[in-house]
């Protein structure tokens, strides 16, 4: 990471610095116009943002596919001998990027962008109405323009056009290597699920505390948590919007939540699984903050640490010691519902339910498995548009046992197909296999992890992901940076024995 | 503004077109950061804030200097026979807009962002701590980098490089047409103020109705108001923040406001003053949007349409028949200090006073002459910026016989000079006087106005500014448009005539 050793750095490679710098500008202030869309931007805006995302993204797109991008890349890689380690991934990285942007034309770049903003602004309202049809037409185009580009992707990448979707988000990602993960999974799942909810009728079910709970509270609380987990509001803020996510700049965290009367959990929850998005993102290597190089290592690493926030540690028997206590302190509970066996019980409650982002960690991959498998129909054409809601309740009844009853909360629930983000889906799941791996090595090499917990102490558990995940940014594949954190390669078993011991006991 | 009349468009003028769209969205996305940055952004984010900010500036700048620009501007104008009247200006403008960004390097425009930027956050924090000599680092450099920009783009221009300053925000705004203006004001204001404290004791004080004011009630009051001047909450919000200003873009409005407990009239004068701002921006020919000749027409017209809100109609005594009973109801208020003619003696109160923005437009050209004499004494040298707090309160004494007891009632007060705006000030006095002069002739045009104001209805107010003002954007000069609209051209009679009727009853 130091970032002055090399004295007499290529000309080419310095330019091409530069160049990325202005680049990740770009992208950062991509990001905030996207926060300030999903949060405060008033309804009627919505044309004019579409427009300025729409010119930033071709202005980014023009610079990554400049007439000297490839002269560039070559002097520099002729270069390379002078250049240390980090400046050498950097430099990989950068040619992947350009190579990415010169996948797809400019005008297909702009379009989608722009078919993106208006389609999440007509999703909002749609999905409020539960009104499929609503949203159709935008959907349509962001289909369109998102196949047209897939295929010019896959082409230039040499890859399936899904694969060429999926590498925007994971760039080690592929269709082969998920389909034997998932079929692991899909083997392993139901019967288990069957095992938990037979071992959950038997111990009885928890105690639901009784809302409403203030709103004013929640907030506090949630703030609380995220700073105990290593979020400062001098650097950070949290809103409110349709769908939860983090965004912003490693300086200035962005977080949604959406908070719910009749459920402590889930804001806590998000904003946890958030948190650990931002601290990510915050321990990235500071000295490459405008390079490549420096930025996370993919949305799978990504998922990883806000999975391991919120699912490994913030679901734990031990966090709850600490967070028992806050909870009743923040609504003034009392009583049986109150004791932290039973909330910790509650927070880990088994459940087939309809929405992606309320589920447990038992039944989440079958929310994927259905996504991925729909998408890649939508996209080869095996699907039309007009079956997709049936076709979900189908999926849904098939995976899961149960039927929405409506499109909000069946295919309307989820931002992603409407903002663009095909391909993205199964890197929740990957995520959370490797949160699991990931946890285990940190709690088996840190034995200090859990008991800190125990205490609202995140600083052992955080200091050894900065360690072994944050501070590398991109500097190894995910493969690399997972088999050195954790020993071995990315793989369900350490995910399927963390849910056989907080499920079944042991 | 028929945008599709000419058929054969020379290439060179279109490619134009194209260029100064993109240079419009990176002004709009420059816009939008700064009002996160006022609003939203919390305290460290600021120095990444600053390298946005500067880095959309250089690109903005880049484009708009551009190496083929002259040869794109020259080829145009030898072409400007196919030209419509309307594209005609818009060539006009663009070679405007590029002769201001040629006379300014690149480095200097980053620099100069940048440290803006971080000067206006160290700002804050020292106007909070009245605390001058925490800010007084950075406004040393944002002055210094002010001052090699002003003298680079005065020698490019062939004017004084205060001149320069000033034509960035007002085109034809000259130091000699104000010093002019500024003369006659400063020989009619202190005997007229004088006559007018006069008149006022004579009349007894009007009774302040009693705090403190719900800022929730004010809030929604301020919101009621807005719309009743033309504003739609699908298309804007209302935000606070430490200095108020209008922002955001046509169709998604920001206005920022501070509220106060102990005083309604601010917050309320405050954001009808900036919907005036706002109904300019919204009015302003939708075809030509992203074009220059679209643009409103400089500072000085833009505060005209803002004073014209506040000051000409929402302060004259039609007005209050409508509103007071809306004020009534929203704080519950009844009693003497209620009445109709008690609040509007109240809304047109003269008192000398510390803060420019809450001051009556009696006393407030004497604000606006001590800065623009101040600013030109630092800007030239000839005063140190050790000593701006000095000549600050001794100039207050001087012009309104009232010393500051603090920095932050003095030269903390303001935003401009931290956040690189120099030149400003006076486009504030010269917007007043224009604003009389419009409203004089509006009312005199359109006799229906001042009675529908009486009922809340500023439609035929906003019709006719529409008209004469609004939709003709940058197409003509200050000086033809004012000419145009009012049958003369800008001089201080109409606001003279205004000031006598209004506070002296004649």
């Amino acid at each position: 990471m130091p970032r002055a050793a090399i004295p007499n750095l290529p000309e080419a490679y310095s330019r091409l610095e530069r160049r990325f710098h202005d680049i990740s500008v770009l992208g950062d202030t991509i990001r905030m116009l996207h926060w300030d869309q999903a949060t405060m931007m008033p309804p009627r805006g919505a044309e004019a943002r579409s427009e300025q995302l729409a010119r930033l993204e071709v202005m980014r797109h023009e610079r990554l596919t400049a007439p000297d991008m490839a002269g560039l890349l070559g002097d520099a890689e002729a270069g390379a001998a002078a250049l240390g380690p980090w400046q050498a991934a950097n430099l990989r990285e950068m040619r992947r990027l350009a190579g990415h942007a010169a996948g797809v034309p400019e005008d297909l770049v702009a379009a989608r962008s722009r078919a993106s903003s208006l389609c999440e602004v007509v999703w909002r309202e749609a999905r409020r109405n539960s009104d499929f049809a609503a949203v159709r037409k935008n959907l349509g185009e962001v289909l369109d323009l998102t196949r047209e580009a897939a295929a010019a992707l896959g082409e230039s990448l040499g890859c399936s056009p899904y694969d060429a979707l999926l590498s925007e988000y994971e760039p080690c990602g592929n269709t082969a290597a998920i389909d034997v993960l998932f079929a692991d999974l899909a083997a392993f799942l139901p019967a288990f699920l069957d095992d938990v909810l037979a071992h959950q009728d038997r111990a009885g079910a928890p105690v639901p505390p009784e809302g409403p709970f203030d709103i004013e509270v929640q907030r506090a609380l949630c703030r609380e948590m995220a700073m105990a987990v290593g979020l400062d509001f001098d650097s950070a803020r949290v809103d409110e919007s349709a769908h939860p996510f983090s965004s912003g700049v490693p300086e200035d965290t962005r977080i949604t939540v959406r908070y719910r009367e009749d459920d402590f959990n889930d804001g806590l929850m998000s904003v946890l699984h958030e948190t650990g998005h931002a601290m990510y993102e915050r321990g990235r290597p500071a000295d490459w903050r405008y390079q490549p190089v420096g930025r996370a290592r993919g949305m799978v690493m990504h998922e990883s640490q806000s999975l391991l926030v919120e699912m490994q540690a913030c679901r734990s028997r031990e966090f709850y010691e600490w967070a028992a206590s806050r909870l009743r302190r923040a609504f003034g509970g009392a009583g049986p519902a109150w004791e932290t066996e039973n909330l910790h019980r509650l927070a880990i409650r088994v459940e087939p339910g309809h929405i992606r982002v309320d589920a447990d960690e038992v039944t989440y991959p079958a929310h994927v498995i259905l996504r991925y498998r729909l998408e890649l129909a939508l996209l080869s054409g095996g699907l039309a548009l007009a079956d997709l809601p049936g076709a979900w309740n189908d999926g849904m009844q098939r995976l899961l046992g149960i039927t929405p009853p409506n499109d909000r909360l069946g295919c309307l629930q989820d931002i992603h197909w409407y903002s663009g983000s095909w391909g993205y889906f199964p890197t929740y799941t990957l995520g959370a296999l490797a949160a699991a791996q990931i946890f285990d090595a940190a709690t088996t090499a840190e034995p200090s992890i859990l008991p800190s917990l125990a205490e609202g102490d995140f600083s052992p558990l955080m200091a050894w992901l900065r360690r072994q995940v944050h501070e590398h940014g991109s500097r190894l594949s995910t493969d690399t940076l997972l088999a050195e954190a954790t020993g071995r390669p990315l793989g369900a078993a350490a995910f399927k024995a963390h849910l056989r011991r907080r499920y079944l006991g042991g």
